[in-house]
């Protein structure tokens, strides 16, 4: 086990690489040449404007104020100033609420590191029975923590009376955080503006019908069943295809540019390329020909898959954005259920123009039901088997199967030094490739499953990070072995025993933790900043692609908080938080700096550089929630585990108490807030109403949300027309003409409204 | 254990008490002084006159045609001819579901049987195991179950395929009646008539308001949030105390009645009473005066209560209940969510007006969540460890014990047989007496729980009462000893061992199981028909209360369907049914004997006896359904246990695919079916609207509500005015008047319903 000062140099030794991080961020974020890297965020907004275009040349690429350097660290204090309100308007409330994971995390930890120091750091240091055993190594570290109190201790109270503590004080502080949370969310959703969203209702299953069109039928069953607040419809196109193309051709366009502008810096030597796979084997063509043959060639594909797509019945898929007249009547049709089949005509709030995943739209209730079986069963392997593939895969990619299938690298393999790199290297690398693979991987089974909106998405990917997180990172350190391994001895133990068997790893363990916080959650954040890795790519797009300043625009790469993958890793800093908190205080620290740490990153992050993909206004914090209090369960129980092998067993029945009384806190909380994340009042929804009819009397609302959700590929046609077209279109006063256009084409004959 | 002999001694023994039974009640109910026992349904629908009314005075009493002796088994072909829409119409949708059970009972069992003895019989009688053991004591039962077959035999797969055909079969037939089950029930709400609680929603948690009343804050709240279809309200007042006191008048004028008809029969003497508890001691008083003055005494404290209750602002409960102008605007208010704080506004359909547990109307949500907090708790206790309270009664209750409590006792108690009788009787009667207060004390808990409706308070006990049987009944049987011994040995076993151990005690219990079904099964059902307390009851009451026809008419007790305690049994029943269906079917007959039987009876009892108390349109099945599906689930969890220690192990992997799947099957039909049962869609209430608006263009729809959802304690004194008054109140052309009378004593001042 790792000592006092063990952990020291591992501590300075991350603090030093986190600060070499943050220099060379402070470094590089003052060049104006990566000004588009660092502050992207700005540029989207239209208030900061590219500093190439003033000033003399060196200026543009170098900043030579030597002042600026000595003030490094401004970011910092900068970051935190924005107020909240403020950072709302910014960023999104989901940005806003995001961060606020990181303060909770403080909220609920300073308080109870400066209790546990204060009261079990003492207690445990004075415990003094590690002393007396000789032929077990300990370290300082574990004189602090619950293994020096002696077995049968009257100490142990004092850790069971903390442990009572902690859990409330965190309960406390989650409970205030929900009603903020859901506070902040209700405020955002009356005040935001107008929205295509608050009028729409994604209805799917339409059933089919022998006799009418999916419009007709969608337009004929609301107009009698919402009489009096049907507005609109937008039927959704099968257009999967046409986006492949679409995308397909940009990339080829990309290419084509790219080997363009090769050609104009070197025009001696015209580039070629092959037209295998990847540009790796077969016939050597002209690059700038082949590719401009291969754009023609998609885009007459492209303009035939459009045409098909358009008149084709058959490309409309079974489903519709159904717009009211009000938002009352949408959060009327969105909250119940329209037929007596509850398979068909499903009604939920149709997600933000942005945030819908267009390729899920259409699946029956049948084949959905056994696509979430089938992949409950693969994320349960995945979780606990995937450590047999990847075996198999290293058992397979050893130096000895490289030299039977590639012979002719047999002399290189064998030179002594690459043999070393090779063995030591290999093995690893299947399951580090598997690990960066994950993320995807989990990504893919959520939209298996049928999900129709990508904060939908996210949420349900970090729903499967965190299970496999819980399983392999924290249960797998703790017992070491594979998940299955751990999988066959629970099963084999008796339930009383597993918390027996983890807990009294518990103290032994942290130690690895600590280390595991500086190295993956310090440096982690330190690398966070520095975007290493967007940075190459724009300075590689700048390079190559960049022509005019729409290039250079899209060549940014601002990226967004990835939920799906850094959600379930605060969470394991709120476990091992919660964990530790009884067991080892001295735990505590690390977490804290980790925490501020991270706070005040990616609060700079969210207003410099993300520029978020869509906004659901906070609806991830029952997940948070749930899962906090999930990790508060665990570290109940382990606490139990352990302390009944401390023979304190008296204890046990007290500890119970705890356990129950959070869940049942659970529940209460997810009774008392949770709709404020599912449903929309009717109440709120009558407010915004009354209010815009108010303000706004001639508000013509079907034009508004005449193409609010046609699929993004369309958009871009449309984009690409004449502006006058465009102008006419977004004008109310001819909408009524263009509706009526579109109507006669969809087929519906325009029934009246009151007809029932 | 018992050989087949045994068996068919008990079998004999049992069918011969059930005949006896069959036989009184076949004479019984020929007996014209019995009619309004066996056959109160008619009475209370008005068809059948007391027959007693005409004929010679013999004839009134005692049947003398031998002919009808002859042809006492006639009631049950009888019972079967009715046909389902009939027996819709005639006893509610309720109880035609409930003997639905029965007969799914039979649709899974007699197929699963019929397989069972063509396949596993054969091969379980000559797998030959048990003849080569000696030491072990074994029956012939027990030759035809899988104990008979060798370890490791390949007979097994045989088992294990049959497995896979019972439950794939069981899913079909639950798929098959889940579907049977809510057309039926979305064809009784579209085809019944016009009904209050359609119209009507239940609205709790109205918030306080400094500057209006409640009901001034509801009429408010719903003018501004459904301004379309917002009708009227009723508030709610808080009777409980009134409803108690008429209750105690009502049992002290049963008293006087019962004092006047003994001194009437017997004026020489004058009939006295004591004044204490229940007339044992106390002062001796004339008991005709006393009662007299008692009632009097009592009816001015009514008058005084009635009057506080109208009058006080304080004995109106944030409660009310809202109407709407439309089915479809009831159906959107009670589906949606009213306000931004989901614990207030709380809006759900309105129980029929019958079916409302009015006691339960004004909880607000935290004490709501804090009860079923410790209701769970005290379930978990009660079910768990409700045989240490009663373990210590036992000891206490001895002979020693009594003598000492009792000391004048000693001599009798010394007699040898009273002895005898006493040590024999005394420990079970703690047991038993618990046992018959076990339906009244789960009752009790689950209305502590706060539900509004007799239906989901019957539905919640019942789910407990599945627990206790389940725990209790079925595993403490299977694993001899107390429950909670089971539960320690449980948690101290590995999760894999517990189907281990609970499977290998399967097939040794079956005699004790085939025992069971007949004493509780067949006997218990004969005795249902027979209905033995209810026929004493009657000719009590008869005796000693029954002055006019009205009086006979209340002296009826035609009992209704007790879903609370019969349900659970029946699961008891699929549950051995499901688990020997594999192990030893020789079981299965019994159990299609019980269904058959059952099904014959209550299909008579429904049809002449029961009167139902409320009708929820079978809104139970979704519970009948699950608890299958935990039986199935069971079944296979126990079958692989069993097999696992016969040394089949290799059929683990195909077994842990059945419980996965039959979840999965669940899961699918709750979301293709349980919504019919929970929620109404807006399409058929549109469709019902529609109709009725064409049909019925002048419907006074405020009128036919106005007083449909008032207190039964209120509604008796109307039942007391003189006729004309009430016939006024049901006069639609008067009701306007008569609505704004009430209106302006509820304090409302009619804002005009525009108002927004």
């Amino acid at each position: 086990m790792a000592s006092v000062s063990d952990i020291s140099v591992s501590a300075a030794i991350n603090l030093l690489s986190a600060l070499a991080f943050l220099l060379a961020f402070a470094f590089l974020r003052l060049q104006p040449i990566n000004d588009r890297v660092y502050f992207p965020k700005w540029y989207l907004k239209g208030i900061r404007a590219s500093p190439r275009s003033s000033g003399p040349f060196m200026k543009k690429f170098v900043n030579l104020d030597i002042r600026m350097y000595l003030k490094f660290w401004t970011w910092m204090p900068a970051a935190l100033r924005m107020p909240q309100p403020e950072l709302i308007d910014h960023a999104g409330l989901d940005s806003a609420v995001y961060i606020r994971i990181y303060l909770l995390g403080l909220k609920i930890f300073v308080p109870i590191a400066i209790l546990g120091f204060a009261v079990l750091v003492p207690v445990n240091w004075t415990g003094k029975t590690l002393e007396h055993i000789h032929n077990l190594t300990f370290s300082n570290i574990d004189k602090l923590s619950i293994s020096n109190v002696p077995s049968g201790s009257e100490r142990l109270w004092a850790h069971l009376l903390m442990a009572y503590t902690f859990s409330f004080w965190t309960c406390y502080v989650l409970y205030k955080e929900y009603k903020i949370v859901s506070t902040l969310r209700l405020h955002f959703l009356a005040s935001e503006g107008r929205r295509p969203d608050q009028f729409t209702v994604l209805v799917r299953n339409v059933p089919p019908d022998p006799d009418e069109s999916v419009s007709e039928h969608v337009e004929h069953f609301f107009c009698v069943n919402h009489p009096d607040h049907y507005l609109s419809h937008q039927v959704v196109y099968n257009a999967n295809k046409l986006a492949k193309l679409v995308e397909k051709k940009k990339s080829y366009q990309n290419w084509h540019t790219y080997y363009q502008t090769k050609y104009e810096r070197n025009p001696k030597k015209k580039p070629t390329t092959k037209t295998g796979f990847w540009g790796l084997w077969g016939k050597t063509v002209d690059a700038i020909d082949y590719y401009t043959a291969e754009i023609e060639k998609l885009s007459e594909e492209e303009a035939t898959e459009r045409e098909r797509v358009m008149s084709d019945p058959k490309a409309i898929i079974p489903a519709a954005f159904v717009s009211f007249k009000s938002r009352w009547g949408a959060a009327v049709c969105a909250q119940t259920q329209q037929s007596s089949n509850p398979t068909i005509w499903l009604t939920e709030w149709a997600p933000e123009p942005r945030d819908v995943h267009w390729a899920n739209l259409a699946m029956p209730y049948v084949g959905l039901t056994i696509r979430r079986l089938l992949v409950a069963v693969v994320l349960f392997f995945l979780t606990f088997f995937f450590m047999i593939p990847i075996a198999f895969v290293q058992s397979m990619a050893n130096i000895e199967g490289i030299e039977k299938v590639l012979p002719f690298l047999k002399p290189l393999i064998e030179a002594k030094t690459v043999k070393s790199v090779i063995q030591g290297f290999l093995p690893g690398i299947a399951l580090k490739i598997f690990l960066i693979l994950l993320p995807t991987i989990l990504m893919t089974m959520s939209k298996i499953e049928g999900f129709t909106s990508l904060s939908s998405l996210d949420r349900r990917s970090a729903a499967k990070y965190h299970l496999f997180l819980l399983v392999n990172v924290f249960f797998g350190s703790i017992i070491t072995g594979a998940a299955f391994e751990q999988l066959q001895s629970f099963l084999k133990q008796a339930p009383t025993e597993i918390p027996k068997t983890a807990g009294v790893a518990i103290p032994m363990k942290a130690t690895f933790f600590i280390t595991y916080i500086m190295v993956d959650g310090w440096a982690g954040i330190a690398a966070e900043i520095l975007r290493l890795v967007p940075l190459v790519m724009f300075h590689l797009k700048n390079t190559f692609l960049v022509k005019t300043e729409q290039d250079r625009e899209d060549a940014m790469d601002p990226g967004s908080i990835n939920f799906a993958t850094s959600e379930p890793r605060i969470q394991l800093y709120f476990l091992l938080g919660l964990v530790y908190s009884v067991v080892t205080p001295i735990l505590l620290p690390f977490i804290i700096i980790f925490f501020a740490f991270a706070y005040v990153v990616f609060r700079h992050q969210i207003i410099n550089v993300y520029d978020q993909k869509y906004e659901s206004g906070a609806k991830f914090w029952p997940d948070v929630h749930r899962r906090i209090i999930v990790a508060l369960v665990i570290s109940q129980l382990l606490l139990m585990g352990l302390l009944s092998t401390k023979k304190a067993a008296n204890s046990t029945p007290l500890l119970i108490v705890l356990p129950v009384l959070t869940i049942w806190f659970h529940l209460f909380c997810k009774g008392r807030f949770e709709s404020a994340f599912v449903k929309f009042p009717l109440q709120d929804a009558m407010v915004k109403d009354t209010l815009e009819r108010a303000t706004e009397p001639n508000l013509n609302l079907k034009a508004y949300l005449h193409d609010a959700y046609i699929h993004p590929v369309f958009k871009c046609v449309q984009l690409d027309k004449p502006k006058a077209v465009d102008d006419e279109e977004n004008n109310p006063l001819v909408a009524t003409k263009r509706n009526s256009r579109r109507d006669s084409k969809t087929g519906s004959d325009g029934i009246p409204e009151t007809s029932v």
